[in-house]
């Protein structure tokens, strides 16, 4: 099996399950209870924690641990009561979490690109809260926070010049970058950071939220007073130390992790879109066309068959590679890809799931039999650069099949 | 290290250990991608859903599964914005919730058991909500949940007559009940039932709350529509294939459990109130009197040194153990049983990290003196009878050890 969906799911890594392990039957003490070996889960709980903010700039009392990026998003926004802006093409957790509150989508360009000028347009006097993901869950498309942060802080200072009292906090959902981008909250002006243990190498049912200095947040959970009030219960020591291991290997791993993927990218392109030696009979020799997003404005429909690869090499997480197959059933595709050990998801899993058409690359304005035919990619610890070939050289034989089953008619 | 502290936290059990360790790095696939690896993960997740479920007489689909006890309890909230009755001596979980809501506190007796009378006169026909626990976590007290439902089933009835359509729900949380009582939803009318997977052999960071047919929840977390839209987020697959292992288990040797911690209790407290054979030099033979609470009514205060043994141990979770050595300071004392390799808490672990009075131990109407004194102790899969016998004959020393302290003005 050849898995390449590391964006739905990424397994725990060897260093963060032997980090977990004892914390389950040995040292699985209460931390809040008084005796020495529980004073001790609460001093690994507590350093876990640090060296997670570390991996953000930050410290560990900084940050509030949560069940997950869900979690992180939905107690990020009790932040504010009050008019939020956030991206179209933002996870169903911010847009779900949006609608609770007046609010208003800024757009994106075809590769999933912030439009700062709408942004700059919409960020009127009344907005409390601005949610911008580092990195697009469906596209992997890099925002430039930097950039969003300083209108911020613009806008703030026009506010104070106004004497406005209205708040304003910038909140970004790092789930897919940690172990890609080099984060530092306050470098970046974020005042919220959303964090994922399970896209890192950590286990599933662990996120945190960095909370930045003022800014007030409400408990979505009240009880015992854990995490500073902020999100009550026992704390899930293994899964937070397993997190930490996770967190640092992934920092740790950065550049080398960077260029690894970068490279896994540009064989993958190039085997899918290289000559056939061998083609299906009835599609003589026939190569599959890359049609390229960032370098051509033109139709995407002409041409067939042809891949499209969505989003910005330059503007994107290393490791994702969304790709376009316009005219094929990407449903079909992957069931096919599949029985050939090449495993693949057409977009977010939980969206998936529902069978509804993603709203990401609708947003970067694909047509619907566009839609149809494109396919998340995301490479990761499971991959190499041959399985990388290997998965790629299946999909471009399944994708000539598939492509000639349509031209004749089947 | 002898571990009476199994209230507070329980070490993951063998079994559930084993059974969660393949889906950390193996089978680690996002439940709601498409392909067969990640559908065999959501059987595996939704079978064991299935396991917790028909442990307390109810199906998978019944379940929502939270991150612990204290989201299921502030989720189970959200069935109602109106009027809450529940027990003085209830967690803090619960009592930080029903904050929230126009509320009233059910007295308790001196065992820490319901008054029914107090709930009868208090159950107005305003009570939409009733979250009364199956057993104290510092007493172990197990409430009449099937009087208690019976009596509000009269109260629905009532207000159907009077054409009053108020609604009326029952929570209860059963995180301490699990491996000890026989529960049953339907047979003990429970509309509402946390569980908390930490308390019963489980890992920390799970929970489940039991939703019944018609009782309507808000999400605490809004995003992918998980748990039938109740609960976003990316399924913690490990931990609840571990939960169902531990409650499974811990289901299965429900009787056994019980009689192996009721001899556990009996040896404790024989040798706890034994005379003792050798006795410090200045309190020569001084036997530790054991004031049985539910034996007698008299001033606690009388005689000294004694034990006052709390709850009625025919209502009582038959591992909990909690004691009272009135004119001791209990802090002190566990510090010095931990030096000598006995772990115990003063009570609840998240409330005695704050230093703060017991709120259970003052309703069941102890003095300063006694609760400053009590010890909450909770045998568990870490004990046997050996080393329970030699806890108590340590625990006699040291109380005795600090009542002679204390007797010399030292």
């Amino acid at each position: 099996m050849i898995y390449l969906d590391h964006a739905a799911a990424t397994p725990v890594s060897p260093k963060a399950l032997a980090a977990m392990l004892p914390y389950f039957s040995e040292q699985f003490y209460n931390p809040s209870a008084p005796y020495l070996p529980a004073k001790r889960v609460r001093e690994a709980y507590e350093t876990a924690k640090d060296e997670i903010a570390h991996t953000i700039g930050a410290k560990g009392v900084d940050l509030v641990i949560t069940a997950g990026a869900t979690e992180s998003i939905n107690l990020a926004f009790t932040a504010s009561h009050g008019k939020v802006l956030t991206l179209e093409t933002e996870h169903s957790a911010v847009l779900e979490a949006v609608k609770q509150h007046d609010h208003d989508l800024v757009k994106v360009d075809k590769n999933g690109l912030i439009s700062l000028d709408d942004f700059k347009h919409k960020l009127d006097s009344k907005v409390e809260f601005v949610s911008i993901s580092l990195a697009n869950n469906e596209l992997g498309t890099i925002q430039p926070l930097a950039e969003i942060a300083e209108i911020i802080r613009q806008e703030r200072q026009k506010r104070y010049q106004n004497s406005n009292t209205t708040p304003l906090y910038l909140h970004s959902d790092a789930s897919q970058a940690l172990n890609l981008l080099d984060i530092n909250v306050a470098r970046m002006g974020i005042d919220l950071l959303t964090l994922n243990a399970a896209k890192c190498g950590g286990p599933k049912g662990v996120g945190a939220l960095y909370i930045g200095h003022g800014v007030k947040l409400h408990p979505l959970t009240l009880g015992g007073g854990q995490e500073r009030g902020l999100r009550s219960g026992t704390e899930n020591v293994p899964g937070v130390i397993a997190f930490a291991a996770a967190a640092t290997e992934a920092k740790s791993h950065l550049n080398g992790n960077r260029k690894k993927y970068q490279e896994m990218t540009r064989i993958f392109r190039q085997e899918l879109t290289k000559t056939l030696a061998r083609s299906p009979a009835s599609v003589p020799n026939t190569p599959i066309i890359a049609q390229n997003a960032e370098k051509s404005n033109s139709n995407h429909n002409t041409g067939f068959p042809q891949v499209q690869f969505l989003g910005n090499s330059k503007r994107q997480l290393a490791n994702f590679c969304p790709i376009c197959f316009s005219g094929l059933d990407a449903e079909r595709l992957i069931y096919r890809l599949e029985t050939r050990g090449v495993l693949i998801s057409t977009g977010a899993a939980c969206a998936a799931n529902k069978g509804s058409k993603s709203h990401v690359l609708t947003a970067i304005g694909l047509s619907d039999a566009e839609i149809a035919g494109s396919l998340r990619i995301s490479f990761g610890s499971t991959n190499t650069l041959d399985n990388v070939r290997q998965a790629a050289q299946v999909i471009r034989e399944e994708a000539l099949h598939e492509f000639e089953r349509i031209s004749h008619g089947r």
